[in-house]
C-alpha cells in the first residue's frame, strides 16, 4: 500500500506507540492525592516539560487537550470571551480565510451566536496571509479586535505563513495572535517564544502521536475562558481528566520529531520535488497549487516539505482519488465534503482557483515513512489513473465515490 | 497496593488494552475516503453498534467525545443554547445540586456568561434528588425551563437516582433531561431507552476503558448546539478526528463490563458490604453517608455496589488520606481540593454534613480488580491510622498532604 496521506493522519513512532501501550497497564488518575496518582502526574509533568522544551515554551504554557479542534476552538471562543469581557468593544475577530474548518467554524459560530464581527484576511495566489494585509485590517479596527488567527502552514496547499512577521504586527496594536500550527510542528522550526505568538494549536496524530490528544500553547499573560468547564485540571482553562498515556505519546511524537527533523527535511524534500516533478511529467498540464516551495519563510521551507497539491484539469478529484486507491494508493482531494457530494475547497477559491478546477484536485502528503517506492509507485498510476478519469467524467463520480462522510480537512 | 478508587479511574480490562494496542499502529484517518480510511471508518461504527448496543442506544444517538467532562458540557451548554434559540424564554437551568463540577461548573457558566437562571434542585439526606423536587421546580418554571440536568449516580457518596421517574415528570412539562451516568455504566442497569432521558454521559476510563474517550447518547430529537467546531465528524454536534484507537477501547471495555455485570455485581456488594462493617467496627463512631444500600431503585441497587464513603469524626480526610497511602491504601477523600487547600465537599454539604465532618470524610471504592485481600488490608489500617490523624489534628493536614492539584472530584 502506498499511503500519500500524512497529512490527514501519520503514522505512530513506534517510541509512541511504546511508551504509550506501557501506560494503558498502568494506573492511576493524575489528579489523585496517593501514590498511583502523584506517578501519573510526574509522568503528565515531565511531559508537559517535554513539550514546551521542544517547542519553545515554558511548562506553564502547556495546556494538553483532546486535540487541534479542541485546541482551536478554545484559544478563538476563549480568548474572544476573555477580551470581549474585559472591553466590549472588543469583538472583532481577524481571521484568515484559508483557516481549516476547526477555526473557520468557530469564527463563523461566534459571529453567528456571540455577536462577534469578523474580517476575513485575504490570503495571495499562493495562500499566504501577508503582514500587510493584516497591518491594514488592524489600522482599521485596530481597537475593537480581540484576536487574530493565521495557521502556520496549510493543511491544503502546503503553504507556509510567517507567523512571527504576522504577530509582529499583531503586538504593535495589542492585539494576540493565534496560530493553528497542526501541520507545522512536524516539520517546521516551530518556537512558540521566538514567534510571538500568544496561542498555538498542536495535536498527537499528525507528529507520530496518538489520536485525541493535543495541545494549546498559551502565553500566561492572555486570558482565556474556558470552552470546557469542570475540574479545572489544565490551569482552570481546561477541564477534563488528564490521558495520562496519550500526553506521554503526544510528548514521545513530538520530541522524537523534532529530534530527527533537521536530517528528515531535506529527503523528505527531495521525495516530493521527485513527486512532483513525476506526476507533472506524467500529466503535463497538472498544475501544481501553492508555493514552488523554494523560499525561506521563518527560517523553514516556504511550503510544507511533505506536500504536494495538484489541479489535474478535466477530472474530478474524487473519481481520481478512488481510481487511485484502487490501485492501492491513498491520497486526499483536499476539499470539504459534505455528505458524499463534493464541494469546492475554499482554500483553492481563495487562492484564485475555479470552481471546477477546485474540485479537480487531490493533495499528496508524505510523511516520516514515506520511500522512494511510494513516489514511484504514484508517477507510474497517475497518468492512467487521469485519463479514465477524464474519460469518465462527471458521471464517474457518483459510480466510483465512497459512501457518505462527514464534512473534513484533515 | 490496595487500591481502593475505582471511582476515580479504574484498571483498563485486558481486553480494551489488547484492541486498543493494536490499533495504536493501524493507520488511517476515519474521515478519508481511501482504503485505510474507510476501515478506519468501519471499526468505529462497528464500536458505535456496540455501545449502542450494550447501553440501550440506537447508533445514531451515539456522540464520541473526548470523555465526561466534554460530555457534559456538550449536553448542558449545547441543549440550553439550542432550547434558548428556539424559545428565547427558555433559559432557565434545572440542576440537582449534587453534580459533578463538570456539570455545575458548566451550568454556572451559563448563568454568568449566557444569561441562564438557574434552579438548583436539592437533594434529601441521602443525595438523592427525589421527582416530586423536580415537579415543583417544573410547576414553578415549566415553561422557561431549557433542560433538566440529575446525575444517574452519585461520585462521591455513590447514592443512586431514579432517573427514569425523574425523566417522566421532565416528559410531561416537554423538557428535555440530560443524566450524567459516568459513575452508574460499569455496574447499574443502564438503558438509554428505557430511561426516557434524552441525552447522557458516560466515559471509558469509569468502565475499563481508556481517558480521553467518552460519549454522550442524545436523542435524535433532541437539538444540541456544538461546543467543538470545525469538520463535524459526529452528527455535526461534535468536530475533531475520531480516536479510532481510543473508541475501539472504550467499546470493548463497556462490552465487557456489562456482559459480566450480573456475576459481578453481587460480588462488589458484598466485598463493599464487608469493607463497610470492618471500618465500623474498627472506628465504631464513623458514619457512612448516603444511601444504606439495601434498596431497589431503577431496578438496580440504590447505592453503586463499590461505593463506601465515611465521616471520621476529629480528623482531616486530607491527613487519613496520607496516611493510608503511606500503608499503601489508595483511596479519595472525594472532596474538591483547590491547591491544596481542602475544601467540604458540596455533595455532603448539601445532604446536611457540617463543615467540620464534610472535611473528615474518605470515599473507598472498589471496582473490577479488587479483592478480599484488599478490604482486609483497609480494615486492618484504618483504625490506627484514624487514631493518628486524630491526634495530629489540622496541622498535620499541612505536613502530610500532597503537593497542591487542581480541585477534581474524579
Amino acid at each position: 500500500m502506498t499511503y500519500l496521506d500524512h497529512a490527514a493522519t501519520t503514522p505512530m513512532r513506534p517510541e509512541a506507540v511504546a511508551v504509550m501501550s506501557e501506560a494503558l497497564s498502568r494506573l492511576g488518575n493524575a489528579s489523585s492525592l496517593h501514590t498511583s496518582g502523584r506517578k501519573a502526574r510526574r509522568a503528565v509533568e515531565e511531559s508537559r516539560e517535554t513539550v514546551a522544551e521542544v517547542l519553545g515554551a515554558r511548562p506553564s504554557e502547556v495546556v494538553f487537550t483532546a486535540g487541534g479542534t479542541e485546541s482551536d476552538n478554545l484559544a478563538v471562543k476563549g480568548i474572544y470571551w476573555a477580551r470581549r469581557g474585559t472591553d466590549p468593544r472588543r469583538r472583532r475577530v481577524l481571521a484568515s480565510a484559508v483557516e481549516h474548518h476547526a477555526v473557520l467554524d468557530a469564527v463563523d459560530w461566534l459571529a453567528e451566536h456571540e455577536g462577534a464581527e469578523v474580517t476575513w484576511l485575504e490570503a495571495d495566489r499562493d495562500g499566504r496571509v501577508r503582514p500587510e494585509v493584516l497591518e491594514a485590517a488592524l489600522t482599521e479596527h485596530g481597537d475593537e479586535v480581540a484576536l487574530v488567527t493565521a495557521m502556520w502552514a496549510n493543511n491544503e496547499i502546503g503553504t507556509v505563513n510567517s507567523v512571527a512577521d504576522l504577530a509582529a504586527v499583531a503586538q504593535r496594536y495589542g492585539v494576540p495572535l493565534h496560530t493553528d500550527a497542526v501541520q507545522a510542528v512536524e516539520t517546521l522550526p516551530v518556537d512558540f517564544a521566538a514567534c510571538g505568538a500568544s496561542a498555538l494549536t498542536m495535536t498527537g496524530h499528525k507528529v507520530g502521536g496518538p489520536y485525541g490528544v493535543g495541545a494549546l500553547l498559551l502565553s500566561r499573560d492572555v486570558e482565556c475562558t474556558p470552552v470546557l468547564h469542570g475540574g479545572g485540571q489544565e490551569r482552570e482553562v481546561r477541564s477534563g481528566t488528564l490521558d495520562t498515556p496519550g500526553i506521554l505519546g503526544l510528548a514521545a511524537a513530538v520530541r522524537s520529531a523534532v529530534g530527527v527533523r533537521e536530517r528528515h527535511v531535506p529527503e523528505l524534500t527531495a521525495l516530493r520535488d521527485e513527486l512532483v516533478s513525476g506526476v507533472l511529467a506524467a500529466v503535463p498540464d497538472a498544475v501544481l497549487n501553492g508555493d514552488a516551495g523554494r523560499g525561506v519563510v521563518g527560517g523553514g521551507p516556504s511550503r510544507l516539505p511533505g506536500n504536494a497539491h495538484f489541479t489535474f484539469p478535466g477530472c474530478e478529484g474524487d473519481s481520481l482519488l478512488m481510481l487511485l486507491d484502487a490501485q492501492g494508493i491513498e491520497c486526499s482531494t483536499g476539499s470539504a465534503c459534505t455528505a458524499g457530494v463534493a464541494e469546492p475547497s475554499h482554500v483553492l477559491l481563495a487562492t484564485g482557483s475555479e470552481s471546477k478546477a477546485a474540485r479537480g484536485s487531490l493533495r499528496f502528503s508524505l510523511g516520516h515513512t514515506s520511500t522512494r517506492e511510494d513516489v514511484r509507485a504514484l508517477v507510474a498510476a497517475i497518468g492512467p489513473a487521469v485519463e479514465r478519469a477524464r474519460s469518465a467524467g462527471v458521471p464517474g463520480l457518483r459510480r466510483l465515490s465512497a459512501p457518505s462522510v462527514a464534512k473534513t480537512e484533515v
